[in-house]
């Protein structure tokens, strides 16, 4: 007899307060990518996605947070990472660059904006300019880049782990 | 004139030794879903990818994952979870059940196969019964669970997080 009795879709954990991480993301090239990232933004006990472009949810993906997550749509991004930055946010986006920070070393600000950038083109340098700090996720093996939606995983999945109760 | 200059696809980590996580998946119901976890496992620097049933890669998702790296198929799970932990590995099993670890304070051994149920029902009875171990990844929100990639994805992030350089 197992030790271990599945209890799938358990009750999720209470925060102690609302989560301040926005999550923004550039045009996407796959309502496939952003409804997996909505749909971990969910899980992950967001309330705030920012999406940019004509990029729309597929529910049939992204599950109950296309109800659950208040979606803001806006043409482009930099106005959006404007107005974030004038909310007191953090701009922290996740890019291979220059003076990218490694996650695994990275302490987030609790009020933080998440801004991802497009898979093929990843963020323009106007969009870059905006961005207190970037981070990136150490690769060790091809293809040497994380598809969108997965690299999104693990930056969501290290804010979580810093800050468990919100 | 931003700090911040593109450098995707820059040369990835290179590893002090080859990493001994070995991910193990149950029969799967979305090649999709095998072929994004099996892009993760290259990009985290694996060396080794454990299929179980038909389930079949997508070159088109897994992209260079599925020359680099060592893909084994077997029927079923539970004669390969035998043949590992006879190998030394420790089983851990990614699910929500009665005493599943949570994920943020989990001491990966460096040794490990990381066992991954099937997106509807997990993993079995018969495949949990073998496990040393189970980690759960919290959830906060709405859908109450994890995409299985974007799950594998956070794991394969934590057992990164802990040994970086293998």
């Amino acid at each position: 007899m197992s030790d271990f009795v599945h209890e799938r879709h358990k009750p999720p954990r209470q925060l102690d307060r609302p989560r301040e991480l926005v999550l923004v993301c550039a045009p996407m090239r796959s309502n496939v990518n952003l409804s997996r990232i909505a749909r971990a933004a969910g899980c992950c006990g967001l309330t705030r996605l920012i999406c940019c472009g004509p990029g729309r949810l597929d529910r049939k993906i992204a599950r109950d947070a296309a109800d659950t997550l208040e979606i803001e749509s806006h043409r482009t991004l930099e106005p959006v990472l404007k107005k974030l930055r004038d909310d007191g946010f953090r701009l922290v986006g996740l890019e291979q660059t220059s003076h990218s920070h490694d996650l695994h070393q990275y302490k987030f600000e609790r009020r933080t904006a998440l801004v991802i950038g497009n898979e093929r083109t990843g963020l323009t340098d106007d969009s870059l300019a905006l961005l207190d700090d970037v981070v990136e996720i150490p690769v060790w093996g091809l293809p040497y880049s994380y598809n969108v939606a997965t690299a999104t995983a693990m930056a969501l999945y290290e804010y979580c782990r810093q800050f468990p109760a919100g």
